[in-house]
């Protein structure tokens, strides 16, 4: 998507043609900072803090992690440990784990000397793979947003709203709940976006209002207890949210606060739709609510916040009183009842078994196969 | 309720015998700061600025205001005009006019010589009144808890969950939401409150959990976002949230937010109740989440926040980008099917016209009058 008038991706491969390129998050919306990933550790370092994010943006920049440490050694146990190292930076991120195994089978199978050349490559084809995929998702959600707009009587934009950033930032391009929305807009269709602030990291009012603001989508940032009054209010045409893992059955675990948003849409008619890459379903999972463990993470997140000065300098401040006791739980399950439909890159499905496995049959021979 | 271990009131008459002590709101919860009103516009400035908010203590805090204004002119002309003044200052408060009503009728009676000593009589009574209003929701609520830490298998605190401030500190003393928590907590009931920060303005962080701590009542902040999974996991056993506003037909208008919270009880079978002095009930209302206009406030709430920086200061932070577009809504409106009860200065009862007009039988014939 574009950045200051540029097609720019969240991961590339620099002109040296072996450091690899990422934008380091960390610094937006207030800098638009690139930086250079040499060594494993300058990747494992990169997720641990955050300066990449996202499901699949933190795959693809695992699998080029597995690039630069057969750089330096390409035996066996050099690849065993960069895939315990990589693994290690975000124990929950189901992407993660699909990526390291990916590169790891294709290079353990090939002679050491063959490894680096045949791990960018790879690496390389994950990252295009991902682009492929979110716009495959757009391409599906795109219709969504095309009957809105048709329908639309007074034919203002498709108000939209979307929790956290499941945009482009979040993967290698497109993004998931996002990719729909850069469609519609790149092809004429008038869209504007509600923007969850989503606390307490702020995703939403950091993340999601930069890329839609440098893409040229017009948004607004609201705060996450908004929602249901603009919904009750009929400013909110349809939910589109990401996942961060999504049970066989369609239950949904994403961004601590959407399964309040999935029940405002409810209850007001809604449409509520959840973007996500057949690889972040997790086959095995029944009843997500009950079964799918939650992060809990510093409670530092919920009685600080950061943001810019009057200087503008990055600046943390306290928000509760010094001894305040605080609890900080990063995700929320949304169950499939709530969720209108999901958005693949195979297409658009109920939220439930027969809907998943109908466009992911090799699911279910597999589990007959179990059977 | 306690602050430092002594017994405070949110506003009280000084030694002086005429100058009027608030605690300065805007402070907490990291400095507590009283200050000293001594002039009409004093009072409309700490009512503007929200040194002191919540609806019953702007009245109480407005009601001082006409006395103030009595001592320098007591003609009709200037009572008035003082009325004029305070009701400018916080233009969709219930309770504000209700106050100015008061006072001005009590007043305008009376000879000018007597109007100061009467004003600073009538200001102390809407103040003892509105102490005692909020002591009896609390007596009216208290078996509802205890009826919860009864039946708790595991004999564990009451968990209960609050959103925005209904506390103490919004009132002139025992708060109303928080009224039947303190109640609890001073009889011995173990009670635990899940205190949403309440965004934009963060009134749960700051002052909630500021009372709370104050008081010794244990509790612990989350997002506005978490409240909806702590339901999912039975970590709530009821929610108790204030109103701004309450039709006749039970719709409850108040912080934004507090719908979704409602919707996540409704959804979870978690009890949830909002307590409330008869005073801020509108009987002239149909249909709140159609009627009730909602204040929109500067976009700078949501766009940036204060907080304590590392130096002890106070300093506000931006967190969108700088174009970023933002909208401000302050409140939202919860319809009555979502309300499992109302906890009011003359008891419980259901949200709905009978529920009310059985406990506010004047009200009834009222309208039988009207009609």
């Amino acid at each position: 998507m574009q950045v200051e008038g540029k097609p720019t991706r969240t991961i590339w491969l620099n002109d040296d043609g072996w450091s690899v390129g990422i934008i380091d998050q960390t610094k937006l919306p207030f800098r638009f900072e690139c930086t250079s990933l040499k060594t494993l550790d300058d990747v494992a370092k990169a997720i641990a803090d955050m300066q990449v994010r996202g499901a699949p943006l933190i795959g693809a920049t695992a699998a080029y992690g597995m690039a630069l440490a057969m750089r330096v050694k390409a035996s066996d146990v050099a690849l065993k440990e960069a895939v315990r190292i990589l693994l290690a930076t975000r124990p929950t991120a189901v992407n993660l784990r699909w990526a390291l195994d990916n590169m790891a089978t294709h290079l353990e199978n090939l002679p050491e000397s063959e490894r680096v050349t045949a791990a960018y490559s790879r690496a390389g084809a994950i990252a295009d793979e991902d682009s492929a995929q979110n716009e495959a998702i757009g391409r599906h959600g795109l219709p969504l947003l095309k009957t809105i707009y048709e329908r639309k009587v007074a034919k203002g934009p498709v108000n939209l709203l979307t929790h956290c950033n499941a945009g482009w930032l979040a993967t290698v391009d497109w993004g998931t709940a996002l990719s729909p929305v850069y469609l519609a807009h790149d092809t004429g269709i008038p869209v504007h976006v509600w923007v969850d602030e989503t606390r307490p990291r702020n995703q939403g009012a950091g993340l999601t209002a930069w890329e839609l603001g440098q893409h040229g989508v017009p948004y607004t940032v609201i705060v996450d207890n908004a929602g249901g009054h603009l919904m009750q209010k009929g400013e909110v045409d349809l939910c589109i949210v990401g996942s961060d893992r999504t049970t066989g059955e369609g239950d949904v675990c994403n961004k601590i606060g959407t399964y309040l948003k999935a029940l405002a849409a409810f209850d007001n008619d809604v449409p509520f739709y959840v973007a996500l890459p057949g690889t972040t379903i997790d086959w095995q999972l029944k009843d997500g609510v009950q079964s799918i463990p939650i992060e809990e993470r510093d409670g530092a997140e919920v009685a600080t916040i950061t943001g810019r000065d009057t200087k503008g300098d990055l600046t943390t401040v306290q928000l509760t009183p010094t001894e305040s006791s605080v609890l900080n739980i990063a995700f929320d399950v949304t169950p499939s009842r709530l969720v209108t439909g999901l958005i693949t890159e195979r297409g658009l499905t109920k939220a439930s078994s027969e809907g998943l496995e109908a466009l992911y049959p090799e699911q279910r021979s597999q589990k007959e196969k179990v059977g």
